[in-house]
């Protein structure tokens, strides 16, 4: 079913090792971090340059071949697959820093930069990039760009579209354009908002002009543990109601403190608790003690059991270790894991977090709660064996109805994963035929054959043709 | 001239008293905030709800006719500016705060909401609507969003696309439709990104869900002068190095100084100083007393010949009076003063400022900087008299020099003021024939006509006809 003439073209632009062909190797790039989907792409190709990039698009655009841009393939939602006659652009060979520049705190870099190691070598220059993904030790800022990532940072720090200044993007035609201008913030007719977070529906952005920000000189992190998700959801609200921004501020419930407990990445949490908070403070040292002091009463008051402070960046870490491999861990109980996402006004935390509890117990399924509690993102995540058609079904069932839930609450149904495949069904649920039609207007543009990340993000089906001028 | 049928039928919508005809009305919407340029709309109509602007704009849809949207006209780029055939729709009427929720700190606005209007609503709560334009106790929310307002504090909290979560956007067909879903952060192709800033070349926000931040329980707000601009310039360097993140960090220099202190603004800052250098911190009282200390030494070290700190809130209100009222008390000294806008990497600050002043010297023009030093957004002022058509040309030839010498220094064309008519010839200084057939292209979706504020922004003519799907 290969296109052989395809895949010969594509060696003569970026090399025979960079072409992909044989079933074995196009079946390690079928899935992302989301096991309820799997497709197999018809060619994988890698190229290593910009100028790669605009030559395979010019390519695929001549012979009408549709594509898929792709990073570590960390994603959530489904949203870096290819499924055949579509074409794997994979970009992890460009991962060149192009430049540091640190006076006025900016780096350039290629798309496949893993995103941690973009901190590693700003770190030097006392500055960090700052929206951090759990995976952020594998995730590349292009797929961060393409999803608009967040992290539990980005409750101080502002998600991936905060610290974007200007792009250099490949359109799906093959013409190279330039979004933003890299100097302060977005004005005018600038294009690099709608381009991160668009999901590889715009084109390959191949340079990426990123803020960098000062690492802070001191940080706190505290553990509190409660006997009712409830408490600690009203803890969350007193903390920001008090004016306190943390760093993060992350819940964990009672599921997820097990897994992580019986696991290799154990944290040192209570295991009987029904939920912990994390909670993190940064910055000039006198700020962070001074709200560690008003934390630490707050927590006290909130009907906390215990309050920990971190003594140590080692204790530190074992904290984090907790939340950060909480997904890890929870591959040990079922053989596989959906890692939902949505959000919810923080004041509906505590009425929707007992909504999904009984969705789960409804669906017989093992619900497991690793969130952004700070920013109401929420982090449902379903237990299941992907070789059982049944529970397959009850996981898409129990997620259609965690997510009306949600939007029922005044959310929305995705806070950093993005739409992809997973969240395609539910767009209707907050955009109308008439929204869904202008944003597949604006998708026309950058793509009016409608060959980048097909299929994806935006329900067609539901859409209004787009007329502008014919005032309904 | 008038096209009394379109007079009469707009009539029947909004009713005759908002739908101006008379020349003498006319003429006191012709122009903004920039002297340089008058245009004089054919009518205008001020709409008292968005279902009167949706019926607005599919009559003028019907008719063919262009219009501009306008808030309360104190723009600074000629971007609000109507000219015959079109139709100005001022939205002044449509002022409603329509929802405050203090919880999740969002407030939906109409957009002739006036800036400061907002956090007056919002302070009862210890919310505050963070950018802070200058003429902030004029303009609209509305007009904020179209230019993406900036704003001294927003060096601190971000600028107006970073504060707007969702939009109800009636498009130029009349259509209503809404950008982004109000839940948290953007994600997915929500067009909230690309709307904010569009300059109302996309159609008209008639509802703005904002984001709230919590009102600063401390602020510390000092004064530091120089009788040098680079070791002024040099001060911002080591400040924003230190790793403060000033609430505002602001420099005035010589001539700004000597305006306002000759004025009935005058603050009383040194009037023989080469420059002065206003630093305001926020936040809770601890991190605020220690970032002053540091903030106070490195301004001790950095050649300060005196660093005044206000005492009282009337001491601090006065010390911003010199800097807010900078502008009305350069009106004092020439006929017309044109608030030029640019940015420059901050590394770059004391060479160009160096460069605008020889640039003055060569025109024979009054320069004056009064400008966000804190991110590298100029605003070198030149004052003038517009009855003097000679000159009118050396502002302008002025004014491009000091744009290309920004540019030059790896900066841009605006930093907060939009493009308008005034930087539309320099778009192609940082923008090539496809980046801006890409934005004509974008545009088209919304504005199929170019009907909505035409003749602003993209200069069509260096724009590539936009045909993606042929690669160049």
């Amino acid at each position: 079913m290969i296109d052989t003439g395809l895949a010969e073209e594509l060696s003569r632009i970026v090399g025979a090792r960079f072409v992909r062909t044989e079933r074995a190797e196009l079946a390690t790039f079928a899935s992302d971090g989301l096991p309820t989907y799997r497709r197999t792409p018809a060619i994988v190709v890698l190229p290593g340059t910009a100028h790669e990039v605009c030559a395979v698009l010019a390519l695929l655009e001549r012979r009408g071949v549709p594509f898929v841009a792709r990073g570590a393939g960390t994603g959530l939602s489904g949203g870096a697959l290819a499924e055949a006659p579509a074409v794997l652009v994979t970009l992890t060979r460009l991962a060149r820093i192009l430049q540091v520049d640190p006076a006025n705190r900016r780096a350039v870099v290629e798309p496949g930069v893993v995103n941690a190691t973009l901190s590693r070598a700003t770190a030097p220059f006392g500055l960090m990039y700052a929206p951090d993904p759990s995976s952020q030790t594998a995730c590349t800022i292009g797929g961060n760009v393409a999803e608009n990532a967040g992290g539990p940072h980005c409750l101080k720090y502002g998600v991936t579209a905060n610290h974007v200044l200007a792009l250099e993007v490949v359109l799906p035609s093959g013409v190279p354009v330039r979004l933003g201008s890299g100097s302060g913030e977005p004005w005018g007719p600038d294009l690099v908002g709608a381009f991160v977070g668009s999901e590889g529906m715009f084109g390959i952005a191949t340079e990426i002009t990123v803020r960098l920000v000062p690492l802070p000189p001191e940080v706190r992190t505290m553990l509190a543990d409660y006997t009712s998700l409830r408490l600690a959801g009203d803890a969350v609200s007193q903390i920001i109601a008090a004016g306190v921004v943390p760093a993060a501020l992350e819940m964990m419930d009672h599921n997820a403190i097990q897994m992580v407990e019986s696991s290799v990445y154990a944290a040192g949490y209570p295991a009987d608790a029904a939920a912990v908070l994390l909670v993190e403070l940064d910055g000039r040292a006198a700020a962070v003690e001074d709200d560690a002091r008003l934390v630490g009463s707050i927590l006290g008051g909130s009907g906390a059991r215990s309050v920990r402070v971190a003594r140590s960046a080692a204790e530190r870490d074992k904290l984090w270790q907790g939340r950060k491999k909480a997904f890890g861990a929870m591959g040990r109980v079922s053989a596989d894991l959906v890692v939902q996402d949505a959000v919810v006004p923080r004041s509906a935390l505590p009425d929707v977090l007992e909504e999904i509890a009984s969705i789960g117990e409804r669906y017989r399924l093992r619900v497991t709660n690793v969130f952004h509690a700070g920013d109401g993102n929420l982090h449902p995540n379903l237990s299941f064996d992907a070789a059982d058609p049944d529970q397959v079904e009850r996981v898409h069932a129990a997620s259609g109805e965690i997510i009306r839930a949600c939007v029922g609450a005044g959310g929305t149904i995705t806070g950093e994963h993005g739409v992809g495949l997973d969240k395609l069904a539910y767009m209707p649920l907050v955009f109308g035929p008439d929204d869904l039609g202008l944003m597949a207007a604006v998708r026309r543009v950058f793509d009016p054959d409608g060959r980048a990340n097909p299929g994806k993000v935006i329900p067609t089906a539901q859409c209004r043709e787009w007329r502008p001028w014919s005032a309904s």
